[in-house]
């Protein structure tokens, strides 16, 4: 994790959900809007009890970020005791097994200044593309790469770098968390 | 804001929503549960074009903060110009004008500790409840003396201290968005 003073090279937000959707392509004149989304049970609204549960990770590079980081990252975020099971106790998303959506959210690196945010230590958006693909990509070979996981059939989903992140969270709590490295 | 390398005394997230619903009493044997709301229009599910757009800050306090903090707090979050009008400008939540959702969220606070987070930065419990219920006071305030939000009838709504907060969130892009004091 970022030691205290020392400027992050990357900010993650963590939240828990039942249900979660995103839109990853607006709807066109001739073609509906697609979505990704987390959860076994059927589209909203269902009954919101019993249904999958996944993690959130928003995810925002800074400059000087580099791609040594990715691993340690994945490691943490992945391994991290967060989801709650159906008895209340905290285990990794891993070993929930759940599902993982993933966002890209470049404004957690705002600042504010007077009323504006500013963004002048987030990375450049050809070096953040980069970052966050291959965060995505090492975050599917570690659910992949996990037995209970691949059993569970559990999967990562991913907004689209660049674009609006619409969202739907369907929360029993989403127990936030912040997350720098 | 909390200058770069000093502990913060608080931390804000803010999302923009469509429309947010946070529990605020479970459901118990002879009694359904209770819910607040922020948007005008009616419970999920409804078309989600054009319904009135929010702002959800869920809020943490650590030790050391106190409560000469909070008419600086409140002033910047709800003077920042994050919420989006139906023209793609980005304004304040009082000149939108906005409802306001306010979630405790004590977990925005941790800390990772190997696989495990800690919370010892965080603000004891009456501490924290004081606060909290000075902060959600002070938005009131704000938003009653603020001649557009009293005409708009906008609201603040906010979660119970110390209980679980949950959470459905409906987005055009939630605009994730940290800030410290």
């Amino acid at each position: 994790m970022a030691e205290s003073g020392r400027i992050p090279q990357a900010r993650a937000l963590l939240q828990q959900c039942l249900h979660a959707r995103l839109q990853v392509r607006p709807a066109e004149e001739d073609a509906e809007s697609q979505w990704v989304e987390v959860t076994s049970a059927p589209p909203l609204p269902v009954p919101r009890a019993g249904v999958q549960r996944g993690l959130v990770i928003y995810v925002c590079f800074f400059k000087g970020a580099n791609k040594e980081l990715l691993p340690k990252m994945v490691n943490t975020l992945l391994n991290v005791k967060l989801s709650e099971t159906e008895n209340g106790k905290h285990v990794s998303i891993l070993d929930l097994p759940g599902n993982v959506l993933i966002i890209p959210q470049a404004t957690l690196g705002g600042r504010v200044k007077g009323r504006n945010m500013q963004y002048h230590s987030n990375s450049g958006k050809e070096e953040g593309l980069e970052l966050y693909s291959q965060f995505v990509t090492l975050c599917e070979k570690e659910l992949a790469a996990n037995s209970k996981c691949a059993e569970a059939g559990v999967v990562v989903e991913h907004g689209t770098y660049g674009n609006r992140q619409v969202l739907q969270l369907d929360t029993n709590g989403p127990y936030t968390h912040l997350i720098e490295f």
